[in-house]
């Protein structure tokens, strides 16, 4: 038994661990930071999880050549630039900005993680103007989940403390960005995840991924995979307290909740949607069959539309190649039966109902193949003049 | 040797077919045709492509019925309603619309072909009031060519003459609808390509799949694919005349020439880009990047803002899941390099002949992978604030 508390402060809620974020001119207004870090006063254990895309950028690279089991203490983060197709020069600079960074504070293995525009080489002299700025003894969580914000419209933190039935207690934190560019194949996003858990090292494996598979891995915005997605957690072992069960709850909570807040903030979204899989002959086929739906122009733009026309759900399941048959499928918003072999055309009063179930802010698509016990869902939004918008004005 | 000529009328140039189209109120115009046919004098041979959407429509499902290599001479198409997901009352409702039509003009293995919403029943007595409105010897390529768009802007017919070196000519006609959910893999698009060429019927099947892969499944508008996409060649022998190259050549100009213009007409777009993908291990490869790139949100809305951000291609290039590195990887806009190894950053001269480039109505972007000698084209085009428009008011 452990009981799991929700906390507001973010990261800074986590012993052993400090945070800032700053400006340092690369967004517009100086109350934006754009360069921050996160530094643990103890090396402590760290796993990630990256982007599947073949053009990882330098940060990731970086990361990379640290030896497996390494340890470390910082984390250094900017927004606007992504550091990605930059090269060896992309690695080269972040290791320049590092000497400079290790005259300021202690470095066991620095890490960086960039979010913003491919293709432009970091501005050494402004990334390393924060190192000024900065107080490393800091616990702002606020102006740290801030500065990686790119066209996040609102910060996205959580913190949890889990008291276990032994008497400890450990904490659990995270914060994210992400708005765009999202995939069920996790897309531009950063997450970084902190605990004072004890938690063992193969655990943490273990666990981040099975807590990115059922949280980043299965959102989708646009269909766009970045060069730079990252889940990190970061764990200095300081609370002595431990149960794995609990931890699983709570770092699935925060990774599922974290997701959450990507999508509601996808952009120009307005609703966020559960596309349900079941009866597919394999989990596998439900998981083409959701993605596909999440991912539909045509699905995404009747969800705008506010339009119950399930024909273009039944489309795109068709389309998806995976196993079904008109007889045996079924289509619900929420708990309301749209189509089956028996009810095919909408009559007006299940029309207005499925009217008034589309206009709320969230709800469900089920999509039963009525063919197996195969199961998924997938989460994702509907598409706006604004999504448009705001990506045909991106960058310029 | 050969000669094509382009001619005008459409449909209309063939011998032996006639066509019509007229208005049963189906669509709100009394001008506007919803209901049309083509018949052939004879029994003609005829070779189909329909879609690989799961949920076939029932014309599809009722052609199918037909033994292997059956002759016919009708083809009946309708607009607004596309008989899909009807079950078999939707067979049913088109072999009681034959029994009908029957008593009009003499029909062998008569077939249908509709497009517009998925999931309602044909109105029967809507359709078969048509009857009375046809003339079956008319040669109205244009009002049929009108009667089967739905969100087309423009209608899309093409017509060749084709010269023998023997002096015999043949010619060959088409006409075709479609402006959204269109894939690559062939989507709410309706052809029919008439001729009097004596084109044996195993050159009609292995014609009209080449012709198909280089034309309509090349294209994309969105990403979707629907459960009513035909494509029917009909050949009745009249001219004496046929080569089998000279016959390739023509059939391929028109499918091509069709394709382009449904992409033209693409919802919502105002550029036709060709992305061609070169250099990949191999053809295949190449072909997922292509299309992986004619079908990103982000790509399609750079295109829309004219906005020469070439970490979005080089991003969906690595996302595809293709073998690739930075280091090998060039990028150009026609024949314009803006990423290699060398030459990562755009300087202000080369963004401004960029942009000049994407301002065009039509051009090239061209991925060399350089790690083969795979190539594949695709064509795309623009996402605009129309599109999500037009998506999200259609059918209401």
């Amino acid at each position: 038994m452990f009981k799991i508390f929700s906390l507001k402060g973010g990261l800074s809620i986590v012993d052993g661990f400090f945070c800032d974020g700053v400006n340092v001119g690369m967004k517009d207004s100086p109350t934006d930071g754009d360069v921050a870090f996160i530094r643990s006063d103890t090396p402590c254990d760290i796993t990630a999880r990256f982007t599947t895309n073949r053009f990882q950028a330098s940060p990731i690279k970086h990361y990379q050549k640290y030896p497996k089991d390494f340890k470390t203490n910082f984390i250094l983060m900017n927004a606007k630039n992504a550091n990605a197709m930059t090269g060896e020069r992309g690695v080269e600079d972040i290791e320049q900005i590092f000497d400079k960074l290790s005259t300021y504070t202690p470095l066991t293995n620095p890490i960086m993680s960039s979010t913003g525009v491919i293709g432009y080489r970091l501005d050494q002299e402004k990334i390393t103007s924060a190192f000024d700025k900065f107080d490393f003894n800091a616990k702002e969580s606020d102006k740290t989940a801030r500065s990686i914000m790119t066209t996040d419209s609102f910060k996205k933190e959580l913190a949890f403390r889990v008291e276990l039935e032994d008497g400890s207690s450990f904490n659990i934190a995270g914060i994210c960005k992400g708005a765009g560019m999202i995939n069920p194949a996790m897309a531009t996003m950063l997450c970084f995840i902190t605990t004072d858990a004890s938690i063992p090292k193969d655990d943490m494996e273990e666990l981040i991924g099975s807590a990115t598979d059922n949280s980043f891995n299965k959102i989708s915005v646009d269909g766009d995979t970045s060069t730079n997605d990252t889940v990190m957690l970061l764990a200095n072992g300081v609370s002595n307290s431990y149960n794995k069960e609990a931890f699983k709850e709570a770092l699935d909570k925060i990774t599922f909740e974290l997701a959450m807040m990507i999508l509601k903030d996808g952009e120009g979204a307005n609703k966020l949607v559960a596309f349900e899989v079941k009866g597919a002959k394999r989990d596998k086929e439900a998981e083409i069959a959701s993605k596909a739906l999440s991912n539909s122009l045509l699905v995404k733009t009747a969800l705008f539309g506010e339009d119950p026309n399930w024909g273009r759900i039944a489309s795109t399941i068709g389309a998806s190649g995976v196993e079904c048959s008109e007889e045996s499928l079924s289509i619900y918003y929420d708990n309301l039966l749209i189509y089956s072999d028996e009810f095919r055309e909408l009559d007006k009063e299940r029309e207005d109902r499925a009217y008034k179930i589309m206009k709320q802010e969230s709800f469900r698509v089920v999509c039963d193949i009525g063919l197996g016990d195969g199961s998924y869902t997938s989460y994702g939004c509907d598409l706006s003049y604004e999504y448009v918008k705001i990506n045909a004005e991106y960058r310029t």
